[in-house]
C-alpha cells in the first residue's frame, strides 16, 4: 500500500468559545485561547490518501488534481479568514483544532471518493508543538 | 565581536488597514490581509544582541534574563492577542510586520540597555515564505 | 479517531554501556556512543494520545494538563541530566533511546489514564537522523 | 513493538515519462516533470525497521550497519545520479517516487531479513509539500 | 533599516563541468556533481530586499509584486528546468551555485530597481548543508 | 563578494561552571546548566567563507577540502565528547558556546588561510532557540 502525503498551508484567525457560556467560563476551560478579539495562527495541512499506483503512469494519483481539489474545497476558504465567523463548514461548531480536521474530512472525502481517491488520514500542525490528526477507522 | 540569537514565539491575529482609507481601497492595497474579519500567524521572534563575553563566566549575557525582558516587555502583550486592538504600542500604526519590528525594537532596546546589553537586530518570520529583520544604523 | 501530538524537549548526557563489560567489549558494541566522559544530545519527545473530542468542548484533551503532566513526570526528571547517573525512571537499565521510550511510557500511562486519557505512542528524535517511536500493542 | 527510523539523503536527477507514449502525450500526464532534459531534487528517505529492543545492549539494532546496508543499497546507487539512466534497480519503470520507493523496499527487505531486521516502512520527502510511504501489508 | 526575505523555491538538474576539459578531469576537479548523466536538487532562493516602509502603507514593498517579479524573472526559468542547457541567462557559465546566485542578481537587480526595490543579498540553499549568499558591495 | 556557509552537527556533554566557585555558586550564575553530572546537546555549527569564486571552476572553494578541514580540526574532537574533559582546545576555559565559537575560531582561521580561503564567520545553534555567532573585526 502506497500513502502518499501532500502539505498545503493556511493562517486563519479563531478563537475558542462556546457561545452560551459567559466569558468567564470560557476563559476558565480555554485560557487565553478565548480571548474575545481573536487570535491566529499558521496551520499547515497534511492531506494522506493511499492506494496502488497505476501501472501506467507509476502515480498513485495525479497530484495537481489532489491539490487543485484541497485548495478548492479546504485553503481557499479558510486561508486568510476568521474560523469562526467567516467559513461555512465550520458555523456552529467550536473552533477546535480537533472540529476542524473531522470537518475537513467530511469535505474532502466525497469529491476525492468521485476520482477514485482514498482518504487516509489528516492532520494539521497548529503549531511546532501542537499537532492533531484524524482517522476514520 | 559575538552576537547571540534568542528565538521567542507568539500567535496573534492582525489586519493590514488604513483607517481613513475604504475596504475597498484597504483591500486594494492590501490584498486578502485586510480581511475585516481578522486573520492570524504564529510569529516567530528572533532577538540578537551583541557585545564581548563576560571573561569571568564566558556568557555574553545572562540568558534567562534576556529571555525574561523580551517575555515581559513583548511576548506577553502579542501573545494570544488581536494586534490592531489590543497591543499598547502598536495603537494608531498600521499592523504590518514591519511596523511591528521597528516597535518591538522601541521595546527592548533601554531595558536591555540599562542591562548592559546592546541590540544589535530583530527578525519576525512571519512565515516559513516571510521573513523581516530591522538593524538601526 | 482522533490522535493529539505534543513536543516537547530536553537535553541530557548519557552513555550506552554495560556495566559488566569491559570498556574495550562497550566500545566494540557501542561504538563512540560508549565514551566513559558522556556525550549528550537535545532530544526531542512527542507524546500521542488518541480518543474522541469532548462535544462540550471539541478538544480530545486539556493541553495544559497533558504538557503539565509530561514535564512533572518526564521533562523535570530529564531535562539537564545525566541519564544513567540522575534519572530514576533508568537506573538499572541501559540508557538507549528505545530503553528510554519504553520507561516514559510507564511514567505516563498511569496518570493519564487516571485522567481519562489514552496514550497512543511515544516518540523520540534524538537526532534529525535517528527517531525511535514506542507503541503497546 | 519498537520501531526506529533512519534518515539517509541523496540528490539525483529524473524524468517522469513512458517511452511508448510522445512527448505530447507524455507533458499531458506527467506536466512539467516531463521535461526531456530532465529535472533534480534532494530526496530524503526515512527507513523505519521494527522488533523488540535486545536486552543485552537495549538496542533494536545496530545503528551503524543498518546505515551501512542503507548506503551500500540504496544511497550509493542513486545519489548524485540519473534515475532514468543509471539506477539499476529502476531499469524499464517510470521514476515515479511510488516505484522508487516499492523499488527500494525490494532492495532492502532480504539483506535486513538476513541479519534479524524487519523492515516496517519507507518514505521518501521529494520536497517539503511532497511525502511518499510504502508499507508492506 | 528594515530587510524584508521572501523564499521562493525550484527544482532543477544541473552538471558541474567545463566544456574544455576531458570528463576525467572535471571528475577529479568536480568529483561526483560532474556526472554526465545529471543530477538535481530543492533549491531554495532567498531574496532579501532593504530601505524604509511606505508611511501611508508601513510596508517596505508589495510583497505580491516582489514574488511575481522573482517567479517571472528567475523561478519560472529555473523549475523543473536543467540549468545547463535550458536556462538562458547561464548558458556559457559553469553551472555552480556561486554562478547562479550572480546571475540572478543581474537579472532581479533592474526590474527591482525600476519600482524602486534595493536589492541586498540573494542566498541559495542547495542542500540544508550548504549555502551560498551574494552581495554586492 | 560570495559567502559560502558549510553546516555541520556534533553532540557532546558540557557543563558551565568556574572551577574555583563552589558548586552553590556555580548554580546561582548558571542554573541548571552548571549539573556536576553534566548534560549534553546536539550543536549545529555553520562555518561561512568569504571570496571571489575561481573563473575556472565557478567555485568559492572545494567544499569537499573544507568539509574534510572543518572535521579535521573541530568535529572528530567535539563529536561524542566531553567538552570540559576531553577537548584539548577548551582547556582551561569555561564552556560556554561563546568560548566555544572564539576557540573554534582560532582552529580553523590558520588551515583556512593556508590553503586561501578566508573565514568570515562562525555560528553554533546549541538548540532551535538558541544561537551564537562570531565575526572578527
Amino acid at each position: 500500500m502506497i500513502y502518499l502525503t501532500r502539505r498545503e498551508r493556511f493562517n486563519a484567525a479563531h478563537r475558542m468559545y462556546r457561545e452560551e457560556w459567559s466569558d468567564e467560563k470560557n476563559f476558565e476551560v480555554f485560557g487565553k485561547c478565548s480571548n474575545p478579539n481573536w487570535h491566529g495562527h499558521n496551520y499547515e495541512l497534511f492531506v494522506t490518501v493511499c492506494g496502488e499506483p497505476d501501472p501506467q503512469t507509476g502515480l498513485l494519483i495525479n497530484l495537481k488534481e489532489l491539490s487543485r481539489i484541497v485548495r478548492e474545497r479546504v485553503i481557499d476558504r479558510l486561508d486568510h479568514k476568521n474560523i469562526n465567523l467567516e467559513v461555512p463548514f465550520m458555523q456552529g461548531k467550536i473552533a477546535s483544532t480537533e472540529n476542524l480536521v473531522i470537518t475537513i474530512w467530511e469535505e474532502l472525502e466525497a469529491p476525492l471518493q468521485e476520482r477514485g481517491i482514498r482518504l487516509y488520514s489528516l492532520k494539521i500542525a497548529e503549531s511546532e508543538n501542537n499537532i492533531i490528526e484524524y482517522k476514520k477507522e
